[in-house]
């Protein structure tokens, strides 16, 4: 069954899908800006001069040519109820409206299909890790202390690129010493000093799809309090690993993880949620957390990524990439993971 | 003034400032998950635990530190008359509507301050277009014919680097041939040939804000409707470049370059505006095109890039990054734009 057949077994009207990702997801047609509208008889696809010819292409869709002003034109011309996603942004929600569409919100319907991964996905995700996995290896080689995290960030685009990668995120985290106690800390102009930890975080995508890996190395050796949170990170991610399975609620992985790192010597010093979604998007459905409303099912690829944080002083994360399966997971990270010390 | 005091005069309530984009240049806060409130007496920037050590090194705002779920959290706390910017998705106005504020809609009100830059934007913008000068200037050494487009890319990412680019877009375009008669066809695995039209179409950023530059190449000597398709962009630009002044509105400026193409042997060929607004983001208010409100002031910061695309033969575009002044224009792009011939 295709992807637009799937959805529209879901659909109680025509639904406008406006996120660009979604789209690409549903037709494969990849732009700046588009709208498929996807009907039980027909599927419509917009977009401007810039990308008609490459909607043309795409098999199964009417590609109908707009002028930039997508939405606006859609106001016009549209008519009848019709669902939207609720990532809309709200003016052109607005615009939608005044043009007297009866408009229904509808939230996550194509992020429900996309957290639920196809053979051909996981596959794209395989090689997507096989990457990094050969770019974190190399990494070892790189060379840290006294020398930039911007630096070694650089060092690693370089690496993803002689192996294979397709292109690889914006910006890596690399963050040294109290830099890594912010989770999202950049990679600066901070000189990596000797027995520091040092938080890696990064991914590349093959296919469309992204890998998401963190490491935490060591410069030379590290103190007892350095070594105590690698170790407690090091047993929250094996007894998330070691629980995370199909029907396994968000909330409950990562329990899995929170409880051995708060009853630990770091209590309340994991400051964000175990895991996200991983696809199309570095961080889409289902979410581990705290705050996650979403149950495990097969074919979801998660990330696994516990941490401790403590502020001024270092932080420590080690992350996976996994695919949920009935009875455990298929751990797609092959990298080591014990506490490894570079130059 | 500040950023913030120069908002204040224009608000009539106090505004929720949720563009994260916005956000970084009203207070120079950068993250994945913030909120500002702006009020005539205080300002609080919301954020969650992975950034607020950093909010909390924000001068003149209150941090206070959310959940992840931020706007749900606001929706709990926030009460009376309060402004949003409507490019907030559907979802999350739905959510803050519902724990009972009074919204009232407000559209574009930073972007219309950060289109007119002051001398520090003005200074990393000229930083940001030297890096550039540089890296095209080198790109003329690298090998084009018989490589792919995605490995002309490559290079140039790695002299963008080398020549001190803070960061650059994530992907650039390379269109030869037939690719470049998309506006925004990737650099893919096309193999460029001899005597064909090469769009290159890329950018870096500098203290935050980016370039963005396309010049044309030529790899051989050229038929002579490809000589007649740059010449006329060339023409239409030229056009463009010694018309644009403060005063003159996005629809006109637009209508200098698309006269000069519509008049001659290419009419209706250039399938987009003449250019758009150049800061933190790379596409930004003001807009040039057919469809534009706006009217140029005295330092706006603007693309002037007119085109022609002949659909599977070939495209040419050039772009230069432009201030308007009262009486003209002040051009940051100092790399050559005859046709030039690569290896």
């Amino acid at each position: 069954m295709s992807r637009i057949d799937a959805l529209r077994e879901t659909l109680e009207e025509p639904l406008l899908v406006t996120n660009l990702v979604n789209i690409r997801y549903l037709c494969g047609f990849d732009s700046s800006n588009a709208a498929l509208l996807v009907e039980q008889d027909r599927v419509r696809l917009y977009t401007d001069f810039r990308y008609i010819d490459a909607a043309r292409e795409v098999a199964g869709v009417e590609a109908v040519q707009t002028r930039r002003a997508l939405v606006a034109e859609l106001a016009e011309t549209l008519t009848g109820r019709i669902g939207f996603e609720t990532v809309l942004p709200y003016a052109q929600y607005e615009t939608l409206r005044s043009g007297g569409i009866d408009l229904v919100a509808r939230s996550g319907i194509v992020e429900k299909l996309r957290a639920v991964k196809d053979a051909g996905e996981l596959e794209a995700l395989r090689r997507a890790c096989a990457v990094t996995d050969r770019a974190f290896e190399r990494l070892l080689d790189v060379p840290f202390v006294g020398r930039r995290e911007r630096d070694v960030a650089w060092d690693l685009v370089q690496i993803f690129h002689e192996e294979g990668a397709e292109a690889v995120w914006p910006e890596f985290i690399v963050g040294s010493g109290p830099t890594g106690s912010q989770p999202h800390g950049r990679a600066g102009d901070r000189k990596i000093g000797k027995g520091e930890l040092v938080v890696v975080d990064a991914g590349c995508s093959v296919g469309g799809y992204t890998s998401d890996y963190t490491r935490t190395f060591a410069t030379g050796p590290l103190d007892g309090r350095m070594r105590d949170a690698y170790e407690v990170v090091a047993l929250a991610q094996d007894a998330a690993l070691g629980g995370i399975r199909a029907g396994v609620s968000g909330v409950e992985a990562d329990a899995l993880a929170r409880g051995i790192v708060d009853a630990g010597d770091f209590p309340g010093a994991m400051g964000h949620g175990l895991g996200h979604g991983l696809g199309l998007d570095v961080h889409e459905d289902p979410r581990l957390s705290t705050e996650s409303k979403d149950i495990l099912v097969a074919g979801n690829v998660v990330t696994v990524e516990p941490g401790v944080y403590l502020a001024g002083e270092f932080g420590v994360r080690i992350e996976d990439d996994v695919v949920v399966t009935a009875d455990g997971i298929e751990n797609l990270t092959g990298f080591r993971k014990d506490l490894v010390e570079v130059g």
